[in-house]
């Protein structure tokens, strides 16, 4: 059995093994596009054998320079926005301590991390260096292009405050470039200026990038084991490289989205219940809705969290418009769990759950949601983890990457380029020049 | 003019004026509903009026209270889940320092602020006790009908862990208690270990008490001025009393959503430029969500961030399918912003954004966005605001609640109730028992 597993107990009412067997064909057809590079976006596959041919000594390096950074630093500065911190920020966020940078030094064994770079937030920028005054710190700016406009100012304004408080000599020590054009300008700034840098391979686009030094950089200063990560995404690769959608549970659901969204299903809702795979949930929503929203096609990628969101979209999935089906990934066991104490006066009438994990009683309300969604017309795929740690994630990053190149192709899209996305920054350069 | 305006000037391609005349009659219709009390769910129309009728010495008291835990915490615990803290965290993190709980005590003029029990995470409550250990603090419990699982679970836990560290006559000074139902098990243990109680106007629900006790008492406690607040909500009240759509800014609104809703825009995406409006965000979409998402209808309520969101959610805004509007929430004026430097060397070619702040380059992105969407076939409703301050936040919530209400009454559901919360609980309660 395959290490994470589509649970379709739920799925009954909502598809057959018929619709899936006509699916195979198509199924059949993606795979070999994908994997013979011959369908549309194929400059953009590098991600898919990636785990397997990362260079050892490039993750030697990731691991020395985080060591490094430890050493010196109480903060580590990520600047970068989309593809370029959404895969590190779901990776910390997920394996690190909920409130590691409210701790105290003595507590934390690794720098607090802060994001920056991904918006234009004047009160974002001016606030961080109440904090940044209160620190040692490092950064590591990242870009493909080299070119990215929020990044690019953050870095800028960032760089001017270090050299008023850094020399030369140390600035080389904390300003590391992640980048991917040889000839753009951040990779100019950090030959001029000595910075080490970490490159990006040209077919690997941005929201594919994780597993390259983009996300496993501050990943590692994060004290998350990258190793485990590679591990994890190398064995996602070979549980999913044959084409049969019964035998490779990412196919399985890359076609079941595809059957929904046909049978008018427009939003996807993907629901976790632990708080710290927020920014998992945001990273997928980037890989899924850049991939697919285009060509006035695709299933709207929306996230919840649960039990939360059972207080607030929760009536929607159960009662308004039924256009939305949920993809639910829960992890059977967790690492850090707290138990409900029995009290003598029992007012809330809580002792009967005495004694039991808050985690067991999450399941519950999971099991009960599931059912109660289910009547209410919500088809419901279940996505089971065993656990949360370092494999998982990086076996969840692969799975979900191939699902969605092979989703998009299932769409007669290209799922490795985003023609939308340039459209605002033309409108947008276009104002600030002529102001 | 009122002091939040709706921005049309994107909309003349997907409505025009005679639509708005023919909806006039129904909005006159559902606001005599509203005002008369004579719609759907008029029991819990308690919040119309609330603004001008919350009694002074209840804000004296949760001003006297704030300050008295001010004194002796360094940290302030929210127990509370859906309508009991969302309109709370909306508040405090849209007006905060945006790292206040990782400064340091001496820079900051308030305690922490942390919440829990809006989940059911093993994890959280674990790592929460490393946070807690650190600290002296407060807890303040809220729920209406004091039988919430979630904040049940938390609030017992926490208190099995103060019984540990404070004393009965340190306890009392420490918890306080909201809630709305005398008789409920929350009302019963304050009665009994003699807590400082806040109540709860039975005739107001959940998503629509943030101007009352629920929402103001840990708003006071974070620093934010609560009387500025409740200007807010007064003057959005009177500004939003009468049944012209074009003297009423928010029945405009109301109205736009549902003209879209009919054309088949079936998600409206609630947008806004900075970062710390996330939590008002959410505090929206439980409002609309649950007001509207019911009988089979209703808008899908989503959100986005930009600029960070154009690197993820904005492909599929510019080319995927074509069932979005979009609501953007705009404020012309930070008061905390940052300059651009000027670089001798200029690499990145940013010297001609030198000397500007870093809101007008948000602002250029926010109306090429504008256009690019528009171009995109997306209509935008602009929601303007002056600024961001106390008074604006207690507008626009008071402003939101009147557009739900009459938008609900529109849509012909009735905007109070949450039949379909109740479902996923059955069954959960189901299945614990049955274990």
């Amino acid at each position: 059995m395959a290490y994470i597993t589509i649970d379709d107990r739920y799925l009954k009412d909502f598809t057959t093994d018929a619709e899936m067997d006509e699916w195979q064909a198509y199924v059949t057809k993606a795979h070999n596009e994908l994997h013979n590079k011959t369908g549309l976006g194929s400059d953009y596959l590098g991600w898919l054998e990636y785990p397997n041919l990362i260079p050892n000594d490039e993750i030697e390096r990731i691991k020395a320079v985080a060591e490094q950074i430890k050493q010196h630093s109480e903060l580590f500065l990520v600047i970068g926005v989309g593809g370029s911190y959404l895969g590190a920020r779901a990776a910390i966020e997920l394996l690190s301590h909920t409130f590691s940078n409210e701790l105290s030094k003595e507590k934390r064994n690794a720098p607090k991390i802060v994001y920056v770079g991904h918006h234009l937030s004047g009160t974002y920028l001016h606030d961080l260096f109440d904090l940044l005054d209160e620190h040692d710190f490092s950064v590591n700016v990242i870009s493909k292009s080299g070119t990215t406009t929020e990044t690019a100012i953050a870095f800028r304004i960032i760089k001017q405050y270090m050299k008023n408080r850094y020399d030369e000599r140390e600035l080389r020590k904390r300003i590391f470039v992640t980048t991917g054009n040889e000839h753009g300008p951040l990779k100019q700034i950090a030959r001029k200026e000595k910075y080490e840098t970490f490159s990006i391979p040209d077919d690997i686009g941005g929201r594919y990038s994780v597993l390259t030094a983009v996300g496993l950089l501050p990943i590692a200063v994060s004290g998350i084991p990258i190793d485990e990560i590679i591990a994890g995404a190398q064995q996602a690769y070979e549980e999913t490289k044959v084409d049969n959608i019964r035998n490779n549970q990412s196919y399985f659901y890359a076609t079941l989205r595809n059957i929904f969204y046909n049978k008018g299903k427009k939003i996807e809702i993907f629901s976790t219940y632990e708080p710290r795979w927020h920014y998992f949930q945001e990273w997928w929503k980037q890989l899924y809705g850049e991939s697919e929203g285009k060509d006035g096609k695709g299933i709207f990628p929306a996230t919840a969290t649960f039990t939360t969101d059972l207080h607030s979209l929760g009536q929607y999935i159960q009662d308004g418009e039924r256009h939305i089906f949920q993809t639910v990934l829960f992890a059977d066991e967790l690492n850090r769990d707290i138990t409900i104490p029995y009290e003598e006066d029992d007012v809330e009438r809580l002792n009967d759950l005495a004694e039991k994990t808050v985690h067991s009683i999450n399941q519950s309300a999971f099991e009960g949601a599931l059912i109660a969604h289910t009547k209410g017309g919500v088809p419901n795929i279940i996505i089971r983890s065993p656990k949360v740690d370092a494999f998982t994630y990086g076996y969840l990053v692969y799975f979900f990457q191939k699902a969605c190149a092979i989703s998009g192709y299932l769409l007669q899209v290209n799922p490795f380029d985003q023609p939308g996305v340039e459209e605002y920054k033309k409108q947008m350069m276009s104002i600030i020049y002529n102001r």
